[in-house]
């Protein structure tokens, strides 16, 4: 199908949302906006960084001399511990509280390194710090959500490797559209959405990226940034608390080849959002729930150019020239060392 | 609500979908991205660019002469007229035919102008050839979406002032939440959403940034772009087919104040995606539709300050910390003449 020079659309069962694939326009001339591609190497240690072992911060609390990974309580959190003063409820006015907190996880104490620069033993120890955090978050709140910015265009203030957790009571719009899909899906099918679509990739190789034990790359059959991958549990664990020491090490390795193969397709630091949607943490009965990341990376056809969300995409729905097929064929088919290693 | 200093949700009754709010957090400091902004005078005429009068185009059709607006078949359209061999339906792989057109509007034969700069008379002229393209187009496709996107910021690829218009058989994803949250609300309460909506930001200016006899534009209650505006028909009218020359020229006014208080806000053309939510032609009864644009612009703190919606809005839902409040005031306050006329 992916052959086929007709525009067509495809589904995402986890949100209901559709998305507009055009292939035939893979080859339309750009002449807009390109981005800056940061070719500076950065220093290992830089003393204005305040994320750096030993540096002081914003609100002056100095870093410790770490080794490993660092968390801290992020000093500008979007959530706060307090409660507004309800408003009363009208269907058109709906105003309701938002309590959590927000923490900063440092990946490496290297200023200059990004996730597929580290050795598989210390994103491992990226993986125990995930799980560790979300392990006592979960207790306190229902929706644990983990992230990482990565690259200026995204958003991302700090070259410094980091994640965020933002975690809060209420369940975010985007886990509860996929809380509400996995749910009316295990109830119809009693199979998991995200198993049985895991099952039905493995079979067919021509989305997979990359895959190992326990779990599976995928671009999605219904993606809608260019080079938009699903990392799934192939095990059906729906969080992170329930992640054995096996398939904590398979995540280190698979997410060291998964972001490798982002950088080497345009021999860049590929920026990108990532995030986990691990099972609300409040629900009894997690059978309908399949751990996995999202990564949505920007780029589309260069380490300048890249896919704009904007108008029509904004007012009606997701679109894509490249095919989620011809995707995963590009990423398949990039060497798994490191550009910068390889050199 | 808004000078409490806790974070908070409020839910947009027409997607329903939530946003954060986090007011606290204004006056975080910012050292990422920046974007440029354009400074350079524009020629009247530029002779590469595809949309001035009496050049060539990508496919050697050269335009017009013309000098109002200009409306031809976009040379990449996303959309086809062929559609494609229909998919094994399975509630996981689900693909359908995307059977459409699309166009592009030229604003005017100046290169150089933008919406705000062209006089109320050529403004009218924009309203009216929107309508008369909507007219044709619904006679065949459902959902006509016509839209602009502007600045390089926002995708766009020529400065020229132009707009777009996909239309297509099927409803996209974000009309078809607007169909539905305005129909439910119509069976429960027999009054249209955004008609009660716009009575009550009438009777309240906290939120209003402008309103005229048939038009009021005002900040959302749930407003997720730090200057997001919504600019709705008073008088509840469906879709552009309805319009009078009332309502038209109305609507040339308010589009050239909007416009214009956007681009004083920070002395700068102030980019943005706007576009119109017209009722689904197909619909036989469309009272619980109104008539009403998005204006998305993506500036927060200057010309050069963007709004990321990065990793947690991308996995979790979007978030702002200038409340739609303060965001009126400040749109509400600028002066309503145009920064570069009044020097
Ligand atoms: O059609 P244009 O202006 O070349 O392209 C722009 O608008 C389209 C519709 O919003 C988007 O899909 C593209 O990503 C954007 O670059
Ligand atoms: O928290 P940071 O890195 O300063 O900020 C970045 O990530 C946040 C969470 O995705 C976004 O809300 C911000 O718009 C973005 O700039």
């Amino acid at each position: 199908m992916s052959s086929n020079p007709a525009a067509f659309r495809r589904r995402n069962p986890l949100t209901g949302e559709w998305v507009l694939v055009s292939p035939h326009r893979n080859n339309r001339p750009w002449s807009g906006a390109t981005e800056e591609s940061s070719t500076t190497a950065l220093p290992a240690y830089e003393s204005n960084c305040p994320l750096c072992p030993g540096n002081a911060r914003a609100n002056d609390t100095v870093n410790p001399n770490y080794d490993g990974t660092f968390v801290f309580k992020n000093d500008f959190a979007a959530l706060t511990s307090h409660e507004i003063e309800p408003v009363e409820a009208s269907p058109l006015f709906q105003e309701q509280a938002a309590v959590g907190e927000a923490r900063v996880i440092c990946f490496s104490p290297e200023h200059n390194k990004t996730l597929p620069q580290l050795p598989v033993s210390q994103l491992l120890a990226v993986v125990e710090t995930w799980k560790r955090e979300y392990l006592e978050l979960a207790k306190q709140y229902n929706c644990v959500q983990i992230f990482e910015n990565k690259g200026e265009i995204m958003g991302c203030s700090q070259p410094h490797p980091h994640g965020q957790i933002w975690a809060h009571q209420h369940l975010a719009t985007e886990v509860e559209k996929e809380e509400l899909s996995q749910k009316a899906y295990f109830e119809e099918h009693n199979t998991s959405l995200l198993a049985d679509y895991a099952a039905a990739e493995s079979k067919d190789p021509s989305r997979v990226v990359c895959e190992n034990d326990s779990w599976l790359a995928v671009v999605p059959f219904w993606a809608k940034w260019p080079f938009e991958t699903l990392l799934l549990s192939k095990d059906g664990v729906a969080d992170f608390t329930e992640l054995n020491d096996t398939q904590s090490l398979d995540l280190a390795t698979i997410i060291k080849e998964l972001t490798t193969r982002y950088d080497n397709v345009f021999n860049t630091s590929f920026p990108y959002s990532m995030g986990w949607h691990n099972a609300p943490s409040n629900l009894e009965d997690k059978s309908h729930w399949v751990l996995h990341a999202h990564f949505y990376p920007p780029l589309l056809r260069s380490a300048t150019i890249k896919k704009h969300m904007v108008g029509y995409e904004m007012l009606g729905e997701s679109q894509r020239d490249l095919t989620p097929e011809l995707a995963a064929k590009i990423l398949r088919e990039v060497s798994s060392t490191h550009y910068l290693e390889s050199k």
